[in-house]
Formats: C-alpha cells, structure tokens, sequence
C-alpha cells in the first residue's frame, strides 16, 4: 500500500466513534473470572450490540459517510447473517432505503430480523457467491451504493472505535485478540490500538476450515480457498480483502487457528461460566486463549466476542457435544441374550443408579450368536463417574457392553 | 403477623445495601427492544450476579449481621443449588467456615462450584428434603449457624435490594414481575418498591408444577404442595415461609403462573434475542408477560432475571423443544415398498430440497402390508414452510407419509 493512498488514520476512528455516538449501544469490557485459564481474562461483549454483532459500526459510518446523491440511491449490500442487519439497521437509522441479497439458505430468524430493520430483503437461490452476484448485477442496473462487508476504509473505521474502547475503558491491557473473517474487525481495532499504544500486542484468530488469512499472512500473498467450512458462519469467508490483508500485515502480531472443538467448548464456556450467548466467530478469540494457542499467560488479555447471532440448530449441535464430552450424555451398547427379562434387568440397573433414559434402540444384532439382541440406550448421567459405575453395575449383573 | 415483630423495613433494606457494595456485583438493567412484546420490556439481569444468580445479596447480608459469636462457629446450609453458591461465596469473603448439604443427584457444576467458592461439601443421600435433614442433624451436632434459603428477615432484606437498585435505575417504572419459589426474593424486592411507590406494580409468577405460594394465596392460608416438578428448579419449593406468605399477601399485586412451554420460550427468547442465559426461573417473569398473563400493555415493565444457572441437560431440551415448535427439527415417518431403491428416492428428495439427516431409523413395519417397511427420519429443516416443501415433494414421488 503506498503512504499517499487513502490510508486509515487514528483521526478517522475517533470520527467514527463520534459520528456512531447516536448510532451504537454502549458495550462494557466484563471481567471473566469464572473462566478458568492461565491469564487474566476480559471480554468486550459485542454480543450485546444492537443486531448482535459489531458489523451495525462499520456499515453505520459507511452509510453516515455517503454523499446526498449517493445516499439518494440507497444501498445495497449482499450477506448471509451479521451484516445484513447491521446495514438494513443503519440505512434505516439514516432514512435511506436499503435492500439486501441472502443465499436462500440462511436461517430464518437472520432474515426476519433483516427486514425487522427495515430492509428490502432478496432471497437469491443458491450461496453467499450467488447472493453477491445477484447483489452486484441489482447494483449496476438500479445505481445502488454497494455497502461492502470488510474491504473499506470507513467500514474498517467503524469497527476500529472497539479498539478505542477498549483502549479508554482499561490502559493497562497487555493484549486484544480479535477473530478474522474478511479482516475488517481486525484491521480497525489494531490500527486504532498500536497507534495509541504500539506495546499492546494484537493476535487475530481464525477456524481452521477457513483459514484464508493465516494463509495469506503465511505465504505473504493474498490467497484464495477452494473451501470454507467451520460452524463460526461469521467468520467463514474464502478470500481476505485487498485493504485488510495489508493492515493485518502491518499492525498485527501474531494469527493463529482454533478448531471445531475448541470453539465449541469456549461457546459452552461463556454460556456456562458468563451466561452469555456468543455465535462461533464470537466465541473464536476465547477459543484461542482456552486452548494455550497464544503467549499470554499472566496478562491481561481483552477477548472480543464480536457477535452472538448464533443459530439454534448449531447451538444444538454444540451443547449435545458438550454434554458427551462433560459425561452427561452417554450411548451404552449391551449385547443381551434373546430371551425374556433381559430389558428389565438393565432398566432395573440403570433406574437404581438413577440414570435418565434419553433413547432406546432394540435390535436382532446382524454380528455375534445369532440369538443375540443388541440394545441401544443413551442416557443422561451425571458425570463419567456415574457413567462408570453403571456400566460396572452392569458388567457385575452379567451384561456384556460392546 | 403483629406489628411489633420484627418487621422488614426499608431503613433494613437501605442497610443491607450499603453493607453489600463490597460483596454484589453491580448489575445494570437492560432494555429488552428485540423482544417483541405488548410493553416497553426491561431486564434487571441477576444472572449476571457473583455465583450466577441473586442468592448471594440474602446470604451476604444475613452472614454480615451474624454476631462474632455465631460467626465463629461456622455456618450451614442446604440447597440443590443457588443457595449453596450464595452461602458459600459469602461465609468465604466474610472469612467463615461453611458446610453445605447437597442431594446426590444435584448436578456436578453446581457441586463444583459449591466447593470453587470455598464450601465444604456434604453430599447427601436422596433429594432436597434428604438433605435438609441432614443439615438441621449436623446443626444441633455441632452447633452451626443455620442460612434459611428464604424465610429470615435479614436474607429478604438482602434480596431487597434488587427493588431498591431498580427504583434507582429507572424512576418512572410501571410495574416489576419477580418469579417466586420460597418467596424470600419477592417479600424484599415488593417491600422495597412499594415503601418508596405503592403506585409501583409488584407481580408474582410461579411455575405450574410448583404453585404452593399461589395457592397459599388463593386459599387464604399456607398450603403445602404433596409434590413440586418444575424445569425451574429454582422455584420449585413445595411450602412457602411463614414470613414470606405475610410480606406477599401484604405487598403483591397478583401471583399467576406460567406452564413448562410458556418457561421453555422465554429462556429461548432470551437467548436469541438478549444473547442472554437464563435459568427456568430466571425466565419465568418474562414467560408471563410473553404469555399475556398480566396486566401490563404499554407499560414500562421490569422484569427480574434472577438466575442463570441452568443445568446444560436441561437447556438442550429447551432449545430441542424450541427447534421442533419452529419448525427447525422435523420427524418424518415414511411408508416404504420393502424392495431395493426406496431409500435411495428419498435421499435424493430431502438432499434436493436442503435440508440436513440428523438420524434414520429403517425397520419392517408391525403394522400395516406385511412387505412395508418404516423409515424414521429425524431432519434440520429451514422452517415449517420448508418441512411443507419436502413432504409434499415426497408425496408427490409416490412416498406414503405417515
């Protein structure tokens, strides 16, 4: 990036974070003790934003910064969840029209709330590449202001002010880590940090399964994905901006890559410990420091949990494996004899042990004696103690467990 | 009661206020816009509080005001849950030892974090009353003092504040809904309110399954539920206190109650549309006014969230129940021809119209033609319309839905 482009200035996100005064909710860093890891841990909450997310920041400056005319136009803006909202929300803020392309597979509730906001929503059949062409042709034959997701100088302006105020509301923080999609998140908040404080360290985060920035970053090019896939939807994007790649190259020190599982159990730990709902890009920046993925023991570490729209079937998905990996859920296979009372002896067991019956599943077994049966039941347990001392209970009333 | 008891005042209340700043957590009451409902919706969000729920103002204040005497000898308590957490965070800032009596079957994290606080646990055989026993035996054996969970002048005092703090936050409230399970959290919060505004509505909700104040009410006198089951553990208390049935006849406006579902909806509201973990009591103020139970269209409403310790087996129900009353899980149950290919025709229908296998189950069928088969699909659908979609697509390739 050459010094006489359009750069982003610590000036410009100090105007962002007056002009969005009227615009945003007011997110307090809280202090999460509860969560048991190795540093002192703080979250900035921006679950707790208007529309759930941080994105209502950029697109809020973006669409504030327009010209009459094209404000005049309306905007348009293509996504499959948080920016959706955020941009239906600010256009309608500023009494401008605005209409927004959604892959026909994202959640109901997402494009509910879309047009809660105000927005003309368009269902484009097919996914986010579709939605973005469809967006992009609607553009050029209405004259929409498009609205990008990341890769603008003001949109990363806007989401900078979260650096601001983290910055305002605790001097003495030793490191912010922040998760990456496109890198618009990213690049305002470190931009807006190092300028104030270059010893404060910023880490980005990004899921495995899209790793399109850690990539980039590694190669030292702009590098495409053939494929995204993680359960953090808000931050599963293909190809980092042009803009945001050189900021994160500029300012940021370290990114690094949770998985699947580590993001699901900092989902589970914020609900349990914070009581908080964050999405899987929300919860990616606490996975990182769950998991030791990142140099900061003993210090004052600020998470950003930048949204918490996250989808209930996933949310589902997240706590079911929670319970399995806690041994509050537990599948027992047991090989029985076919013959009468065999039922009611493991029921008698597993009742007596005070186990919850989720599911049962009795069957002629296809391996083994042909006069064997094979019965499937999952339970609700307490623990894997209590797991342990049914199926001992069991092994010790003759059952075989397979 | 007679006047010259002693008598909860707000002079009490003021200085269980001023004695608690050091031991609460601030919590800041929250507008709840995204929650559609027929009133302005605010939320006083106890399950924000130190150990999760509000439990900890009555068992802070109660132990502050123990003499020297009492402290030293320790304090004790029994509780399946909040209580437990609450006492044991007290006696610890307040440097006592304290021994807490649980049921065996409460859930590990609770036990946990029992101890975490700095507890002494004692697990005891059988259910809530098992343990309650045990506690007033250990009591007179080794002479602890005894924490009521609810029925004691200074524990209401504590549980006060939350009225005071809300008639500080927000001066031109109408009307605040507090769930009631002893009845310790709604004689101090409505005996606070109504001191300072008796033009202040006070409204009480009981869970169905658990409704002994509600009835206590209805009859005129104290009544003792033969059983109490209740997702809402937290209420789910069989015999309100002596102290507590005068302070609601006294100072609340109307008790009504909300069913399991009404329950299962708000906490599902609450995460989806507030980012926010409620527990089955926590979310049973908002169930009433989602549920039209009260008087309050148009409103200004506060509606105390007063825990968050939902145990995650329970909340996977919550959120499994709320997927299949939107239309987000679906059970199919086909009819099949019992000869090759049938399964593969309907793979081909669900896998075309988007929507996600999460179990199968393929048997002969009992019942009908001899040579049917059943197929059990269990399916992550978009919507009702979606499910529609797919069984009318099925249908039409000939497929017998059942």
């Amino acid at each position: 990036m050459k010094e006489d482009d359009t750069m982003l200035t610590l000036d410009k996100i100090y105007h962002a974070s007056k002009v969005l005064k009227d615009v945003i909710h007011p997110t307090t860093i809280v202090r999460a003790s509860a969560i048991d890891v190795d540093c002192n841990l703080y979250l900035k909450p921006e679950c707790l934003q208007l529309t759930g997310s941080f994105k209502l920041r950029g697109s809020g400056y973006k669409i504030s910064q327009l010209t009459d005319e094209e404000k005049a136009r309306g905007v348009i803006a293509c996504s499959a969840g948080n920016h959706a909202q955020g941009v239906a929300l600010a256009a309608t803020k500023y009494g401008i029209k605005s209409l927004i392309c959604l892959p026909d597979g994202a959640p109901i509730s997402k494009v509910e709330a879309t047009k809660g906001f105000g927005a003309e929503v368009c269902m484009v059949k097919g996914v986010y590449d579709d939605a973005y062409n469809e967006a992009c042709r609607l553009r050029d034959k209405h004259n929409y202001t498009f609205i990008h997701p990341f890769d603008d100088e003001n949109v990363i302006a806007g989401q900078g002010t979260i650096g601001l105020e983290i910055m305002n509301e605790m001097n003495d923080v030793d490191a912010v880590v922040v998760a990456i999609g496109g890198g618009g998140l990213i690049s305002g908040v470190a931009c807006a940090i190092k300028s104030l404080n270059p010893d404060v360290k910023v880490y980005g985060v990004q899921a495995e399964g899209a790793a399109s920035m850690y990539e980039s970053i590694k190669k030292g090019e702009i590098t495409t994905l053939d494929r995204a896939s993680t359960i953090a939807d808000g931050i599963q994007v293909k190809r980092p901006g042009d803009l945001t790649f050189e900021y994160v190259k500029k300012y940021v020190d370290e990114v690094v890559t949770v998985s699947e599982d580590e993001i699901s159990a900092a989902i589970l730990a914020l609900i349990e410990k914070q009581k908080m709902v964050a999405e899987g890009a929300g919860a990616a920046p606490l996975a990182a420091v769950m998991a030791g993925k990142l140099p900061v023991k003993g210090k004052k570490v600020v998470c950003v949990v930048s949204g918490g729209n996250i989808d209930v079937t996933i949310l589902n998905r997240v706590i079911k494996r929670g319970l399995i990996s806690s041994g509050r859920q537990q599948t027992l296979c047991i090989q029985l004899d076919d013959k009468p009372g065999q039922l009611l002896g493991v029921s008698e067991i597993i009742a007596n042990h005070g186990a919850n019956v989720i599911s049962i599943h009795h069957e002629r077994a296809s391996e083994g004696e042909i006069t064997d049966c094979i019965l499937r039941i999952v339970l609700e347990t307490r623990n894997f103690d209590h797991v342990k001392e049914i199926s001992n209970a069991l092994r010790k009333a003759g059952f075989r467990l397979v």
